[in-house]
């Protein structure tokens, strides 16, 4: 592969990512220009997305990586609009998952593993622990990243939507999920509406998310300060207020500020994932 | 972008990432392409990964989504041959470990904001719930796949390392973890050593794990028993035994088969990440 986008060869993309025109890298290539340019899309043409394209994408998702190959996910393709809605109902009534053409629910599924354990007459006693429970996350959210990385090299962009473990019963009775699973987000994916007034959004510096040999918690939060600036810079020009600190504190004040997900622990043992 | 590697239009990267010739995608990408061809790895030449190429994965680490851009990860780059080497002790004895010029530690990350709420005199209350244990466990996810998929396009390889999750406390000890973070797993890096016997290895078949509007268990198990011919002939082929269902049952078998992960949840508590 060559990059023959030749404005690409111009544009700082990793500046544009820190939000730091002094950040250059020595080394990249056209895949990495790619994800630099990685931008959640919140609003959507009414565009399908192609059956070819959903087979690449889940193509994609295939080839992620997966604990011991176990993948132990599972995705769900929604189109249908009337199901959209009901979902978005559940999920902050964010009407980006009606518009959105497709919908795709990411489940954690240690189900299949237990009725290939029925069929064969084998024990499978590993899943009521948190760490099988985290083995389904991990697999589904590798796949899931490299969806999102495929899709847009599609043209297409997408949106992962939490609040889908607002309420994963009912996200469960919709979908007709199998005990021994869960949906852990979802992805709102269709054609970008070009008019959204949306970008690039900056990320912490690497010095506060890269550590050398231990962990180093001076160093990393030095440059924090900097970074809220740059946020609530980026934060103005789109038309929203606040800098990052103030978004993370609000959102990890407490139970209140979790939007219901304090029960999830109950609610994946109702769903036969214990987390023990 | 444009495909000029002339051998990529020739070869059905999909029909091999299936083991299943007949799969042809009709859409595709150069970054698709990319994305099917990946495989773990875990033979590695001495070559140095350089800074340039470490700031390169870093930067496409931190340009996938992440939960409220919250960004609740860390990684700590380990190049330390003598501290390689007592991880790798940690880790199932891994020798890859060891041989891989760079480990990646993936840390689902609580604490930066509780030292900003600390910082600002606020509480923070939300991270003793599971909620926020998965929050950081999705975002280093999204994070780490971005990383491999970059450092594939150069010319790198890797192997992702669940066993960190074997001896969390002793991981942390080691690198000097704070509270309220937890390594989720590592990531091997390195130049791939060229004689290693390995390829990409066959996924479950898309009718597997690819569901339309509601779960359909019935549809979903119909290919498994011919996805177990294939990756049985794929291990065959390499030297190994068996087929995907008995490596299913057996690391799914209950706490034994666990390798100490049944205790992941008494250790988080220890962690202050009590997943109430």
């Amino acid at each position: 592969m060559t990059l023959t986008d030749s404005t690409s060869t111009t544009i700082n993309r990793a500046g544009i990512r820190y939000g730091d025109p002094d950040f250059v890298l020595g080394a990249t290539s056209p895949v990495i220009e790619h994800q630099l340019r990685h931008r959640s899309v919140r609003a959507f043409l009414p565009t399908p997305v192609t059956e070819e394209e959903l087979r690449a994408i889940v193509a994609a998702a295939s080839s992620a990586s997966t604990s011991s190959n176990l993948q132990a996910w599972s995705v769900i393709a929604v189109t249908d609009p009337e199901r959209k809605r009901r979902l978005s109902d559940l999920a902050a009534r964010q009407k980006f998952i009606i518009e959105a053409p497709l919908f795709l629910v990411w489940v954690a599924d240690l189900d299949r593993g237990h009725r290939l354990a029925e069929r064969d007459s084998k024990p499978l006693g590993a899943t009521v622990y948190l760490e099988s429970t985290l083995l389904g996350v991990i697999d589904a959210a590798l796949a899931a990243q490299n969806a999102v990385v495929a899709l847009e090299s599609l043209g297409l962009g997408s949106v992962f939507v939490g609040a889908v473990r607002d309420h994963p019963e009912e996200f469960a009775e919709e979908l007709g999920l199998p005990p021994h699973s869960v949906a852990v987000f979802g992805l709102a994916v269709g054609h970008p509406d070009p008019t959204e007034d949306a970008d690039v959004k900056p990320r912490l510096p690497q010095t506060a998310v890269l550590h050398r040999e231990t962990y180093d918690a001076g160093r990393a939060d030095a440059d924090l300060p900097e970074y809220d600036e740059r946020l609530a810079a980026y934060n103005r020009a789109h038309g929203l207020t606040g800098a990052w600190t103030e978004r993370v504190l609000a959102r990890l004040a407490g139970a209140a500020s979790l939007a219901g997900r304090d029960r999830l622990r109950d609610i994946l043992e109702r769903r036969d994932l214990p987390s023990r």
